[in-house]
């Protein structure tokens, strides 16, 4: 794609509004822009991001055969009141009353709305397990919207919800899913630690965080340096040898990029969401449900990845894989830049080419505020050679375009 | 796809809960879930109609050089003062006060945002003109949401906005617009008249409709039967004959499917959206926006396509392109249609496989309820062929499974 046509307002200066490192690099490179505290607008290349993280994510979840919906934000308050949670949630959600009086609020969360939906299809023994989710905006009133996208009042969720006919079958799925979770954030390329956590309100016992270390995170961790068993903070505190292996634990500030609940037969009770067993009895079902908040997860990644000069994306996310600049005025650089593309397209790279008409120091500098993992220069000084750089490393090499590209593709 | 693992809760009684007739459809076949009037859930099938919509959508809107953005639905009130749509659209557009005394809305629309957003990145001539559009959920207060899911209080929209240097640049590119419209439409298989209309406060003169003619439609429009000139019956109403070619026109029920209005230069001056042109003065930009309510185009081709029996899927929309049935229990049926889904998908085609262990009458009654164009029969009594029916025309055809499989590959 060119960059002369592509949405994509970089500013030279940092924004002095934000107070988050992820919120100030992202707006400064034209991924997102805010409209108002926790709340951002996905700009096209913010917008490739979270379908590239949302592509894995799906890749993931049709391995475990989960299967995708969509439901929907506007919440009646009924349905709350089932669990007490339209109290109980009445600080973070959204709620309102509409012209004709009626109660709304916004979704937090969808057990309720899931639970529901279940139960008006009579579920027997023989359509259980199931296993559904939705990527999908959910609302969240935070009292502290100062951490740019890792804690919005707007954000996008991947929300699995499980259904079991037993609490083994269940344990046996979470485990599952805490594999392809593991997954997920290996390929992005972080190291999230599957940590011990509370559960708040129903779920005491059986909850999981994963955690991924950083100093811009607003939790804090207890880590084994041996065999890598985690506790969230907030759980205990007074643990100071590893249960695992007696290591002496770590405190480590990190950010929550995914969290896991047993809810166990909860709603099977609460609800009454059942099935009907082999012998022809209702019985509760037993559920579970799994969260990754993805433009949080772009916002870990932000602050994790990103240096003094920009972004620096991991390449299964990156908007684009390679960056081609023409520094120069030369047709013939912007032709053979052109045929570049072409040849890294067939071979299924995206690409993203600069051919505007700047000076090659803002070029330079623009492309390492965006960030792609690669960025190959063509230019006069280099003749009929290209220079590739790899964004994390900062390595550079001068290179014949045949070697450039057999680099690019390389796995 | 085995059906046997699909989310699909097809019911047998009709839903009695339901005016519309897509709306009992639709959930009788279980492809959305009412949570409250106007709200639905869309279950994988109808999830997969959604995206074959989004998917043309999206391939339409590059060929005109659109870029694709998301915006956010929790809207300040301040923006919307600016234009003083606050108030004019007080009774549609859901607004609250939240905990900390800050007024919020849902967004009924986003020329408010986007122009807001084009205003930070400072434009020159050289940066238009400039296409943006989102495919997001919008939110509207409707007083009668009866209509299924044609009236949504949540629907899903893709909305266009287009800027340009002057009303000429504009008025070229909506007629862009309009061709790709036209363009959809066409490959989904409905006949949308485009249609002048009102364009409620700002854009009397200068809007446009798509109206899909049917006895579920909310409006009115004057059609010439020979020139097919449409007018939207609010518009006037004393219009007899046909401007263009002097016919008498006739007076319709029709569903509104998309629709494009001319702001001109309003934005520009009421919202200071300035671009710098080749002298280095400031000029107002010109802003057009196009919407499609994609969630709406599925009420309107259910109430356009449906027959007795259930919902008839375009083929260009049909969560599944074909849907194989083995009917009885013989092992050796389901290793055919197996190999024949094999097949099928190694062609580029979606297949629905039903391995359900139901009765003959109930697969084929269920088949024709949940209505993909094509069936493939797998039983005893068929020998080594198949029975291939259409599910538009009814006609069914005993087949070698070569000749099925040539007949559904045909284009």
């Amino acid at each position: 794609m060119l960059q002369s046509t592509i949405f994509l307002p970089t500013q030279s200066a940092v924004p002095t509004e934000e107070i988050s490192r992820n919120g100030k690099l992202l707006q400064q490179a034209g991924f997102v822009s805010k409209l108002q505290a926790g709340v951002y607008s996905w700009l096209p290349m913010g917008l490739r991001v979270l379908e590239k993280i949302s592509k894995l994510i799906r890749r993931e979840h049709q391995r475990i055969g989960a299967e995708e919906l969509l439901m929907p934000a506007l919440q009646p308050k009924a349905l709350w009141s089932e669990t007490g949670r339209w109290e109980s949630l009445k600080s973070i959600m959204y709620q309102w009353q509409d012209k004709s009086g009626h109660d709304l609020g916004l979704a937090t969360t969808h057990e309720e709305v899931i639970v529901d939906l279940l139960k008006k299809s009579a579920l027997s023994y023989r359509d259980l397990p199931k296993a559904l989710y939705q990527i999908q905006w959910k609302f969240r009133n935070e009292p502290r919207a100062k951490s740019g996208v890792i804690r919005g009042r707007e954000f996008l969720m991947k929300d699995l919800y499980s259904f079991h006919v037993s609490a083994e079958d269940l344990d046996q799925y979470y485990a599952k899913v805490h594999q392809a979770y593991r997954n997920i954030y290996a390929d992005i390329g972080l190291k999230a630690y599957l940590t011990e956590a509370s559960g708040g309100t129903f779920t005491k016992r059986h909850s999981h965080e994963f955690q991924v270390i950083s100093d811009a995170g607003e939790d804090k961790i207890l880590v084994c340096p041996k065999c890598e068993y985690a506790q969230n903070l907030e759980l205990g505190g007074n643990l100071k040898k590893c249960p695992n292996c007696g290591k002496t634990l770590e405190t480590k500030k990190s950010i929550e990029v995914g969290n896991t609940f047993i809810f166990g037969d909860y709603y099977g009770q609460q609800m009454h969401l059942k099935f009907t067993d082999k012998q022809g009895t209702q019985q509760p079902v037993y559920v579970a449900s799994y969260g990754i908040g993805i433009t949080r997860l772009v916002g870990a990644v932000t602050e994790v990845y990103s240096d003094a000069k920009g972004l620096v994306w991991p390449k299964a996310i990156a908007p684009f894989q390679v960056q081609l600049l023409v520094l120069g005025n030369q047709p013939n650089l912007t032709k053979r830049a052109r045929a570049f593309e072409k040849t890294c397209e067939k071979n299924h790279l995206d690409i993203l080419l600069d051919d505007r008409n700047a000076s090659p120091g803002f070029k330079l500098k623009d492309s390492e505020l965006i960030g792609m993992p690669w960025r190959v220069v063509f230019s006069e000084k280099r003749g009929q050679k290209v220079e590739l750089t790899n964004r994390q490393t900062g390595k550079a090499e001068i290179l014949e375009e045949k070697d450039a590209l057999a680099k690019l593709l390389k796995p």
